[in-house]
């Protein structure tokens, strides 16, 4: 999870829709006429293309994971009086997976004056002398943890944020995403499949965005208090908006590295997921998955926001965390050991692909 | 783990001595030298009887859990050049205890000046004009997570902190400390006996004690975002200070409280460590160990502390997670169940004794 996502949470508590002009249709409002009337389209606002997107790759993700697992998830639906609504599906003890998460939330709401100061940081765009603002949010978050130590946890969260002018018309957008694996063991293969994959649909639209993004990914999932990476790596950029590339293009790069996610991951899944394991490798997994409950716990920023919001819907907030974990005073793994190999990757990035 | 535990790893670290005046020996050169020529005697500084106080406390309680679970603990004694060292005795997968730890440290080092003027506000005998000042420290900590879901986890710490004037005389000084205890079913004798043998040590020093410290002890040891407390309480008290009693009767007090722990806590453990369990019972459990998770990693000022600070000993912050814990979507205990008999409880504390 990424603070989009929380932002996505509070707002499901905090946002209902206070008109700002009686007169003047919130855009809540319009979307909903707008969907009535003509359906989604490519000439839509970029709220309802991006609805539509991350509720069809919603459904292809989940369909995917559940042909190969064999069990189903479970959905959990909410919807908001004032248009937006949520989508959560949980397979928890499957077969490949002990527990696979794939959200979406799509959110319309006010952000009191102070979000807009600390979001201004990043949005000049965001008019500091306004009392609240409406906004819009949709996100799709989804972190699959599998039974097989051998392979690798998968987490990967794409989203797309506006606010509105008192008369309806867009006022600042931006983007945000990305997708980084988190392995027991290394295959190195499995690793470099998922960056090229990355990296492939990243260069599709500019030559930079993968070392740039691949960069910032290795300081966000950073257990700081460690001195180690939570993974291997991947993608991950925020706050991206008319000062990176326009709208289009922006949608156009989050739609292919959506593209991208089953094509990364799959393969590897499907190489690891019957492999033969000891009960010593099982639990240097659980030993893994306490790492990354502390870096969620402790330092991802939109956990941080979702716990410390009054009245959040914690069992999403949280849904990120494995089934299990374990935490063994003073573990050291064996010199020369794969276990010591990992340890090594995650003390010093790695570049993957060039 | 409280806030004082990791000043104490945070001086471990950054709190080398700087002499303040080359012709003024510190106060850890002064305690080096007074325990080499007359031993610790009820008429020594605080600093060493604190000392004294815990290191038998600890030998006395890792001697009593050996006793019942038949294992050995693991012994890591550290000294810092400056005089001051630590002992943690870890016990893990015995036959009784899944995971039990029990510290102590001795510190002695130099508060800047941004912590102490956040000392302040508690203290306001610490002299805020200084660029720094020398202190000592003085704790002993212990969490104990047996393997019986009918067993409850305990936590216990003590401890002591002093600051020193230029010329090596006390400046500050003051005591907190604490014990809770966390079941995952509850027994209410075995709660009414630990907050009653808690209770009887509060009354030989204070009758007020008992009510004001059970309370601050549901407000510290409360996992907010889920709206319930960690466990079923007990006492919690810190910055104690000649505004509240003078040196030698809150000494008497925490040595009091040090007495009363085994009493508290081991005829309980002897009641539940054999007692048959479902598998059902055994995940609830792990379901509660992630709660205390959440509590430690989201909550704990010592923990958050300790983490944020370069270079701690992560091991001794962190060990008092427990060895395994379990995230499960949703997960809801029947209604009428001993389960949500539990959750009751915690979402609305319980006067346990009159």
């Amino acid at each position: 999870g990424v603070v989009f996502i929380s932002a996505l949470i509070y707002s499901m508590v905090t946002g209902d829709k206070q008109s700002l002009a009686a007169d003047t249709p919130s855009i809540a409002e319009q979307d909903t006429l707008r969907k009535r009337e003509s359906g989604i389209t490519a000439t839509s606002p970029m709220r309802l293309r991006m609805e539509a997107l991350i509720k069809a790759k919603q459904r292809e993700i989940v369909r995917a994971l559940e042909a190969i697992d064999g069990g189903k998830f479970l959905t959990d639906t909410w919807t908001r009086p004032n248009g937006g609504g949520g989508i959560s599906c949980v397979l928890q003890e499957g077969k490949v997976f002990e527990k696979a998460g794939v959200n979406i939330s799509i959110v319309y709401g006010t952000l009191p004056r102070k979000a807009i100061s600390q979001m201004r940081v990043n949005h000049k765009a965001l008019d500091p002398d306004v009392e609240s603002l409406e906004f819009f949010a949709a996100g799709l978050s989804l972190v699959l943890h599998p039974n097989n130590p051998m392979a690798p946890t998968v987490h990967l969260n794409y989203r797309y944020f506006e606010t509105a002018n008192a008369d309806g018309s867009t006022n600042a957008w931006w983007f945000g995403g990305g997708t980084d694996l988190t392995p027991s063991y290394l295959f190195d293969e499995d690793v470099i499949h998922f960056h090229r994959t990355i990296k492939e649909a990243c260069d599709q639209h500019d030559k930079n965005y993968y070392s740039r993004f691949k960069k910032w990914c290795d300081e966000y999932f950073s257990v700081k208090h460690r001195g180690e990476t939570r993974g291997v790596g991947g993608i991950f950029f925020d706050d991206l908006d008319e000062s990176e590339k326009d709208q289009e293009s922006l949608f156009a790069f989050s739609s292919t590295c959506l593209d991208a996610f089953l094509p990364s991951y799959l393969p590897i899944l499907k190489r690891r997921k019957d492999m033969p394991f000891t009960d010593r490798e099982k639990q240097w997994q659980q030993l893994r998955r306490g790492r990354y409950v502390e870096f969620n716990l402790v330092h991802d920023r939109g956990t941080a926001f979702g716990l410390a919001t009054p009245g959040a819907r914690i069992e999403s907030v949280l849904m990120s965390l494995p089934l299990t974990a374990r935490w063994q005073y003073m573990h050291e793994p064996e010199i020369g050991s794969r276990e010591e190999r990992l340890m090594q990757v995650l003390k010093q990035p790695v570049e993957w692909v060039e």
